[in-house]
Formats: C-alpha cells, structure tokens, sequence
C-alpha cells in the first residue's frame, strides 16, 4: 500500500486543521473566506470512486463542516464542490458564502483577489471551534 | 404539501431529460458542455437539508449520470457542485470537462461565452442513451 502524499498545491494553500478517520480537513489560507477543503487520504480522483465507507465518511464531515460554517460565520449558502481540473487529487470544497461577501454572487474558483491571508493561529483557533463544536471527533 | 414549481432560470437554461423519483434530470442549453442539473423537487437549498432517502436517489443518480458522461463524451474531469448563489433553489451541476475544451482548466460558472446551444433533438437523442445505458430508470 503506498503511503499518502498530499498534492503539494493542496499543501501550500491550506492549513491542516485536523483529520477524521481518513479525510483530512483543512482550510484554505485566504482569510476573505470560510473556505474548507476536505481530502480523502485515497487514489479517487472522482467522488464515485471513492469505496463506499470512505465516501460516507467525507459526506457526513461535509454536512458537519457545511453546518458549522453556516452557523459560525453567519453564512446565506454553501458553496460545494468537487472540481479538480488544476489539483486532480480529490478535494471537496465547503465553502461559506455570503452576500456581503468580496466575490458574491461570482464563485471563488478563477475569481479569487489577493487580499489578507488568514494567520496559522486563526487557523488553529477555528480547529478548536470544530473540536468544541463536534465536527472533528 | 405545496406544489413543486422549477425555478424559472433553471427552466430557461435546461431541457428536462426525464425524472427518477423526486429528481428531475435536466441538461443545459449550451453545446459546450455535457452539463447537466439535477433537481430533487423539495424546498432544501442546501444538499445536507435534503431527506436522507432523497438525497442518497441523489448520490446515486449523480453517480451513474457523471459515470455515463465520462465515458459517452470522453471526459477527462467531472465537476460537481452544489452552489445556488445565483438561483437559490438547490441543483446539482454534473459537468464533464475535456481538456480541449473551451474553457478548460477554468470552471463555467461565471466564464461561459456564448456559444453554440444544444437543439431540442439532440437533447432528446441524450435522454435515450441515458435510458438505453438505465442511468434513467
């Protein structure tokens, strides 16, 4: 079995806040949005081919994470999506939207500005929040 | 119970393919893509607010819809998303992406020029191999 290798721009654009079973949950260093990234530790490049526990597992943490975000950030919508056409490693976005957001109603992917980053201990601070709040257990 | 009215953007922009269950199969006006939405007729915007036997019909038509585009149109990347900023009543986009596409490795939403639109005809010609191949059943 060969070990995990996380793709290396997966890697440089995210903080890894935690894992759940096989699925790492990260989130992205741009701080203009609650923007999480979850990553089964699995060959699939497609949802479809994921074995079935492990595609259960990254729903179940997709509708945790989806929630906390709409609560914790006060968000209008999620924005959910597995794309992959730049990273073919398989990661899902959950993203939180709102209105007021910089790029509403466009979507984040291909339209994201440069614009403040979000510090590591931000970061850590909002993995304490999905602990607290049950999300990574 | 309420009636079941289609948001009328998603009526303009899709031809409806054909129904499994409670989700309506639909495939985009644009000739660019193999595009299609998928829209289970419930009030949920967000997929984890979906009844869980409606949302796995969902999963799994999803997974035979985006394995038929692979194969029928060559595809090398599904991209699938549940997003809604712009129309709030919840669809998700089955896209299959080539890349010798137009708009490869950027996402359509947001980026699709006008283009050549899918005849009715060949809507209907779509909806009969996705019978012949019981990915609508």
């Amino acid at each position: 079995m060969t070990e995990f290798a996380l793709h290396p721009t997966l890697a440089a654009d995210s903080y890894l806040l935690g894992q759940v079973g096989a699925v790492q949950v990260r989130m992205h260093r741009s701080a203009q949005f609650p923007w999480f990234l979850l990553v089964p530790e699995d060959p699939a490049t497609e949802l479809h081919e994921l074995p079935p526990a492990l595609r259960a597992e990254l729903q179940a943490l997709a509708d945790r994470v989806g929630r906390f975000v709409l609560k914790h950030w006060r968000c209008d919508k999620l924005n959910i999506a597995a794309i992959g056409n730049v990273v073919p490693q398989l990661h899902l976005h959950v993203i939180g939207r709102r209105q007021d957001d910089a790029l509403w109603p466009r979507v984040v992917w291909g339209n994201l500005q440069e614009g403040p980053l979000r510090a590591e201990a931000d970061a850590a601070a909002v993995a304490a929040a999905l602990r607290r709040a049950q999300v990574l257990r």
